[in-house]
Order: C-alpha cells, then structure tokens, then sequence
C-alpha cells in the first residue's frame, strides 16, 4: 500500500512552511504566486523528437535518464543539489493546454499528424518514476541528482524544464554555501543582489537559493513574502543626499522611549558631535551637516532600529562622526542603535577604524553595548575579499553581497546534463572522445559511505540489481575509467542516497520546508572532511563504480566502439 | 494638447505586435502572461526610506533621479539600452495591494505610524514623469538611460525595480549584438540557453533580449510563444542513441513528395550508404547503425525539414556518412533535406570535412543543392570561438549559442546605478575618492552630434535650461573632469536623445513592437564607427558635458568637498 504525502504536504494552506501552497495564498493575479511552470518552457527539439519517436511507434518505449553534472563549480569540490521542489511541482502540473496546442501547430511543420497533438494534448506525468537525493545534499560529479524512468516520451519532454529549474537552484545555493564557508558560522550574510540578478525571476530564485545555501535573510521584499526569509535593508545614499543641511529637517522631535518626554534630537546630536570631535579627533568643520540631518531624520523614524550608511561624504571625517552622535542622541532618549554600513572604500580599515571608535566611545561614556554596534560592509564583496578581509583583520559583523552572489561570477552557469541511460531494459552509453563525457549506462543507483570518525568517504555506483554495501563489509570501489585506480572501503556506515520523490502522478515524500533544506545544506556539508571544503586546491571527494558496473560500462564501451583500421 | 498613445498600443489584442497585450491573451493562469511585476519586488531599504522621508515630512518634496552605468560591459565600447517596455508596464501597474501592506506591517518596525501604511496603500506612479532614449539605441556610460521626475518618495521607491528590469535586458541584447557583429550579417545566430538561464523567467529574458539584439531565433519555445520569436530546433543526442539498430526501426516507409509511391527509406539509405562509403572514402562497418535508424526515422517525421545531428559517435566516420545516406534516400522520393548540426570537436576542422562531403555529392549525384546543406554548430561558443572559427575558416552557416550568451559569462552583470540629481530644484552631488563614481547633478538633458560623413562623433550632457545643440554651429565639449581635454565639434546633424515616455499617469509614445526595437539595434549600432565596434582594442566613444555643466558640477563639487587640515 502507498499513500501520498500530496495531499498534507502541499495543500496545508495554513502552513507557514514552504510548500507548494505558498504560491497561491494571494488570489490576486501576481507574478509567481500563480506561477505555474508551462510545458512549453523547453526547447523546441524535445517536441520534434516527441513527434518523430511517435511517428516511430515508441510510445511504449520505457526510459531510464539521469540527470547529473560532470564538474563541480567555482573549482570547488562539492556542489548543493537545489531545485528539486521546484521540479516535483513541474511534474504535478505538467500538461499542455489547448493554447499550447495550437500554438505547437503553427511551429511544427505542415505534415505533422493531428493524431500526434491529440496524443500531447492528453500527456501526464502521471507514469513517470522520479528517484532523486535529498533537496539541500552535497553532490557529486556523475552521481544522478535525479533518475527518472517512465515512457520515452514524456521523460524526454521534461528534459529542459527539469534543468532548467535544478542547474541555477543548485548553482546559487552552492555559491552561497561558499560564502558562508569563508565567512565563518558567525557572521550575518545578507542577500543583496535583485537589481543584478537576470530579472525579476532571477532576483527571487537568488534570494530563495542564497538562503537555503546559508544566508541569513535579503533585501528582496517578495522574496521575504513569498518565501518566509528575514528581509533586511536601511537606505542607500540617495538618502542622505537628499538631506543638504539642517533646515530642511521640520521634524526633529523624538519622545523618550520610556518617559515619553519629547527632544529636539538634532540639538542633542549636535551637542554630542561637538563633544565626539575632540574624544574621536575629527574636526566637525568636515562633518557634513546634510549627512548629520539625514541621519537624524532616520533616528526619529527608526528609533530602535537605527542602522545609517556613513560613506556618502567620507567615512573617516565625516561618517562615523555623525553616526556615533546621533546614536548618542538616541542613547539619551532611551533608544539603542544598531550599526552602521560601509559601501566603499577599504573594509579592513575603515571597519577597525569604526570598532576603534565604538570602543573608546563605550569606554568614554561608560556605554558597554557600545563597542559592539553592527558593522556591515556591501562594496562588491566575493569570496576573495572575505578571504582577505579575515588575513588583514576586520572588524565586520554581516556582510551584504549582491552581483557576485546573484551572478555566479566565477561560474555563471552549472552545466547539469540529461542522459538517456537505457530503454526497454536495453542499456545505452554516449561515446566521446572526452572520457568525462562519456555517459554511465543502465539504470543504476548510489551509496555513500561513510568511515568510523563519521566522514563521508566516497560514493558509489552501482547496477540497480546489485545488492546494496554493507556495514563492517569490505566493498570494492574502482574508479571508472581507470583500470588501476581501486580500492576496498570497509563502510561504518552506509547511506542510501535516493528517495522515490514522484509515483503514479504523485509526490511520495513530505516536502522539507525551505528551514529543512536550509538546515540539510549544514549538516550535509559537516559530513564533509575540511580538506574537501577548503578555498585553495581542496581535495576531489571520491566518486566510484562497484566492480559490477566497471565491467558492465567497459564491455558496452568496446561493443559501442568499433575497431579502426590504420591506413 | 496630450494625447495618450496607451489604449492604441498596449491592449489591442489582435495585433501580432510586441505590446503589453501580448501577456494577457491566454486567459489561463500561466507564467509570463498574466506577469506583473509587483512594486514589493524590491529592496526593504526603499521602503524603510520611503517611511523616514514620509516621517520628515518630505511627501511633497519632488526629485530628479538618473539611471545609468559607468562602463560598457564586456571590455566593449558601446552599450545596447532594453527594458524600457517592461519599465513602462511596471509603472502602469505600480500599485501596493492590500496583502502587500499586511506583509510589510509584519517586516517594519513596530513603531511605524499606520498612517503611513495607508499613504502607501494610495500610492500610485501618476505623478512621475519619465523620460528615456529609444529601446534598442546604443547607450553610453554616463549617460541616462532613463530620467525620471517626481515625487521623491515614489521615484525612490522605483529604484530597484528599474534597475532589475533594465540591468539584465541591457547586458543581453548588448551581448547578442557582440555575438552578431562577430558572426557576421550573414550567418544566422539561434538562442539555445534556457537551461542555463537563471530560472524560467531568466530563461525568457535571454530569449527575447537575444533576439533584439540580433539573433535569428530560439530553442524556447515558450518565447515563441510568449513574443512571436522564430523557434528552431531539432533533437538531442538521445534520440539517435535511443535506436541501437534496424530492427528497432517499426516505421520505415516514407510516401514520395509527388507521387505517393511509399518506399523503405531504410533499404535506400542502407543502399546509398554502401555507394557513398567509396564516394566518400568511409567504411560502412564504422558507421553506427543505431544512428542510421534514428535518422531514417527523423527523416520520415519531418521529409520537408530533415536536420540532423552527427555527433553522437563519431563526426567522421560516421555521422557525416549517415546523414549523407539518408539525405541521397529523401531525394528519391521527392524531399530535399536541411542539414546537420554538430555539437562537439573541432568545429572548424569538421564542418569543412562536412562541405566537402556535401560538395563531392553535389557533384558526383548532380546535385547542386547538395553543396549548400546548411551546417550547424553548437558546443560551447563565445564570441572568441566565432572569431576563432572565422580566423581558421570554416564552413558553418549557424550558431547555436547558449551558456556564454545567457549568462554573459564575461561579465555577468551590468552596473547601473539609480542616482538622485537634484530635489527641489536643488542639484545634489555624490562624491567618491573614484572619480568614475561622481554623479553629474542636476537635471539634464543630452544630445548626440553626428559628422558630415554620418556617423555619430559625441553623446553631449547639458544642463536642463540650456539650448540644444544647432547644426552648423560648434559646440564646445567638454570631458567631465579633465580640465585641459575639450574639443569644438560642429555637428551636421543633432539627435535629441530624450523622450517623455511616461508622464500623468500615460503611456506617451507609441510602444514599438519588438521586431521594430530589433531594428532599431542595428540602425543604431550602423551610426557607429567601425572601430568604436571592434572586438579588440575598441576606440571610447566620446561623452562630454557641456562648458555650462563642467562649471556647475565643478562649483558644486568643491563646496561639497571641506578643505582638509593637513596635520
């Protein structure tokens, strides 16, 4: 007996996890609430084949495909499978309509059958089988992040969709996961890049994957609706500009958060920045009063939230000066700022520089909480400037990352493939001259293996039919393509790494919320040596082939390759 | 007298146009078409700014704000502008729905007065005034792309979405033009990225931006749909590998174009297969029989539009072979095949082994038409591939293009920025210790100065108050900060860049379709020198302020910049 998780998991409209239904608690015709991914978001050849295999009579043909990528990115040696919600989703809605039809009509050739679009016009996913790891696992080079079997056509008809929803998803969480190895488990990471992400789209899959990779929240409002994520954000220059000295403030008022008793916070923040001058030795002929009021202005409006830019004029002589004053203000009125950010500039300097302010003022005033005000720092910050922020020393509290992060800049796309690997129980290999293309046929499955201190050590694939590695039992693992490269693993533990995630047109597990998958990236990745996690020249973890299938895959290599004749 | 072009050209529905309408037509609730892009798609800060400025009582304060980059992506010299339809649309529906501001009442502040979230809830982009070049005009750095007028807080509140809107459009219809100059204007250049996009929508974007910037069609075919772009395609490797012989062959009989005599096109081809080997110097035993299948069933789903890929075992000795024996086994019955793709190797070596197969068959058959099967070729290219190609010669006639197009790997984002120039017909300056990074205050319009011989010479910035530009009469450009560099230029024609696009609440141009914005490129790009376009070493385009502007932003600058102490 089987029984759907469907009908809990993905219709619990009550439920603030993520799942499905958050996309449709608004009625309102809004982008991506209602976003239901079409079949026709794919390329054309799908169809063509569609109809030539129809038109072959292989509409019974049964297919095995894996979808799996050959490297991991950023010259990294693991990557984040994501997306995988996203596809069960696709799988559930995936259906042509009658515009969808008749559109295909007017792109297919003339001679095509009107049987044939009938044909499509009734196709589900229904007789799919979807294999696939956990949403949130570390993954391997050739190691299928999804297996699916079914009738040829449709699983042919899914290819394009389903990469096109795992390849980014898994990119960007992995490239978030990066960040957050370099930042440390401390430091705030904060999401920052939807006006250079490929569109609106592309601005909320970042947020959603930027947080499951380790984030800490983004400045994307819906994707904070949308998603459940924390969403942060003060203001950007343009604020501060707009504020060119002290009579353009009418409301400088701010009632004591516990007496309720009313001040003229920009008089206090004078008084303060008169006194700041001589205990931080600025001159406050340099501050600038435009800044000091727009400052002023944030206060009153954001008494216990105050955060303030401090780079517009010139962090050292004018920034840090104004802020600390009108945080002091605030202090007066019973109010606790928060931090500051810098956006320019040296980051390693200007962040001590700030620290050092804080301190002596937390020691001049006797205002302990003081020397641990917030710094976040947002210039065009990569996973090298945090390296090398963390070598010359910083003082950084949260880092706000945006185009780097959004756009994989190192690699912008992970390049995820989706191979026929058998049909009708016949296997298939795709030769190539490039060994690394060449595919692994048959329908297989995998184990990862881990070692008595608790360290994943390698995975291995195997036949589908072979019996699966055993604790305590030596297994022979052999590297695929080189006849001398193997190795006895003797197993502390063994994880089976696929889940059935989609059966006779339903979803077979309870969807994680987007916490879960979150929190699966960690563990996951501390299963991982540190060797393997590193920067600079990390450790390959070792993906295997059982002896089964080494000589199963170099058997069909030989029969597939004839024998030249040199002239 | 203003007439307001909206109700002409954003909801006819019958028009084929590019028009707002386009996303409307299917009534069903799909992806795309029922998209708009909601105002909370943006950053926290932009409401957190909204909220301190509304709480300084600055709600009547009206601001001027630039939209532009400072540098030409790519390590180019010119810039394509796109996205302005889709900024028009957004601020048509620029609207906070009452979910909108239930979630924000969640994410601000406790303290944030209600009253403020009923202003909000009434606010609208009606009082905003923009003004833009052309969509699909070359653009560079420092000049607006687009201004926009207006409320403060409103205008500020557009930021991000513009950026999000314009960022992406620009950088890929730039890239596609790059893609375009170096292939030539005859080749024909197919988008083949979805699956490498940043999602779906990101996906669509590089469809549609692809083809404005000069590219002959796309593999999505929901683009097709969603635009009315041409959609291309033919099959994947997994269709030749799902045939691994003849007898999986059920279907083999094709009827004759003319006659309707039905023949075994498998027995043809396998007879033309046994001629050709010694036309063709190849042996038949190396050919993969699988693959002959696949294709003798490809050509008999689509006689008129046989195209097919050679690739999966072997270019040489076989693919060329089997597609030659299946082409030769069409023209027996009436039917004149399209070509082959190849999809790996040596792209230049093979694709001039494949015309000269193709020329020796033209010749040998009396074929003529033979000669001229077009050749695609679609693994991994860039810009530098095509120029490789070209370096080598080659014999391809179409590009593939995917990865590098979508992601613009070179560089993957483009820098605009959203700057606020003037508030209460006050200028404001940002400063920076980065020269590039100081905004031009004020508001401003700007001119581009054409030579006699046609071409464009300079994009001229003026103050607002200042009279254009005549032809006939010099012109002293200035460069924006270097003192001694300035030139007289006497334009033979001048071009009035800006227009109102947006203003009361309208739409006030016509909205041109997408095939018009498309041209638009090319003319545009044909106003530029040669050498402003090459690959390598490009010449700057000059941008200049006028004297009047070099003056005022001089002034401005030093009043805003203390005079330090040194100590």
């Amino acid at each position: 007996m089987t029984t759907t998780c469907e009908d809990n998991n993905l219709n619990n409209a009550d439920s603030e996890t993520f799942s499905i239904s958050n996309y449709r608690r608004d009625s309102s015709h809004c982008f991506y609430q209602n976003r239901v991914i079409q079949p026709l978001l794919t390329d054309l050849y799908q169809i063509t084949m569609a109809y030539a295999y129809w038109k072959s009579g292989k509409t019974h043909d049964v297919a095995v495909f894996d979808l799996f990528f050959r490297n991991n990115p950023f010259h990294g040696e693991f990557t984040i499978f994501a997306g995988l919600e996203e596809c069960l989703k696709f799988l559930k809605n995936f259906h042509y309509s009658v515009g969808d039809i008749n559109y295909l009509k007017t792109v297919l050739p003339d001679g095509v059958e009107e049987e044939f679009f009938e044909y499509l016009g009734k196709l589900t996913a229904k007789e799919v089988t979807v294999y696939a790891l956990d949403e949130g696992s570390v993954a391997f080079p050739r190691v299928p992040l999804i297996k699916l079997e079914g009738p040829l056509i449709i699983v042919q008809l899914l290819e394009t969709t389903l990469l096109t929803l795992v390849n980014y998803a898994s990119l960007m969480a992995t490239n978030a996961a990066r960040y957050r190895i370099v930042a440390g488990p401390v430091v705030k990471l904060l999401e920052f890049g939807l006006r250079r992400a490929q569109g609106p789209d592309g601005g909320l899959s970042s947020s959603k994957y930027a947080y499951i990779g380790g984030f800490d929240g983004t400045s994307n409002v819906l994707a904070g609706k949308l998603f459940n994520i924390p969403v942060k954000g003060t203001h950007a220059h343009a604020y501060i500009t707009s504020f060119s000295g002290f009579d353009e403030l009418t409301n400088k008022e701010l009632p004591h958060n516990h007496s309720g008793i009313t001040a003229d916070l920009l008089e206090l923040s004078i008084e303060h920045r008169r006194n700041l001058s001589s205990v931080l030795h600025i001159s406050t002929a340099e501050a600038n009063d435009g800044e000091l009021a727009a400052m002023v202005s944030f206060a009153i409006a954001f008494p216990n939230g105050f955060m303030a830019l401090v780079d517009t004029y010139d962090v050292k002589r004018s920034g840090i000066l104004n802020f600390c004053s009108v945080a002091l203000a605030l202090n007066d009125q019973g109010y606790k700022p928060v931090g500051i950010r810098i956006d320019s500039g040296d980051l390693a300097y200007l962040s001590c520089l700030a620290r050092q302010s804080f301190v002596k003022i937390a020691e001049d005033y006797d205002l302990p909480w003081f020397a641990d005000l917030t710094i976040v720092a947002s210039n065009d910050i990569n996973e090298e400037t945090i390296l090398s922020l963390n070598e010359q020393g910083h003082k950084i509290d949260c880092f706000g990352i945006g185009t780097h992060l959004v756009t994989c800049q190192k690699q912008p796309a992970l390049g995820c493939v989706y191979k026929l690997v058998e049909i009708n129980n016949q296997p298939r290999i795709k030769l190539s001259q490039d060994v690394d293309k060449v595919t692994m046929p048959g329908k297989k499955t995998a184990f990862r293996l881990y070692g008595t201190e608790g360290w994943a050590v390698i995975d291995i694939l195997q036949k589908d039919d072979e019996e699966p590695p055993q604790v305590g039992k030596k297994v022979l693992c052999r590297h695929p393509f080189h006849e001398s490269k193997r190795a006895f693993v003797t197993p502390a533990r063994v994880e089976t790494l696929y889940k059935v995630w989609w059966k006779d047109g339903a979803i077979r597990q309870p969807i994680p919320t987007l916490e879960d998958v979150r929190n699966r990236v960690q563990e996951s990745l501390q299963t991982l040596r540190h060797d393997h996690l590193r920067h600079l020249n990390p450790t390959p973890y070792k993906v295997a082939v059982s002896d089964n299938l080494y000589n199963f895959l170099h058997d069909l290599w030989l029969q597939n390759q004839p024998i030249g004749e040199l002239s």
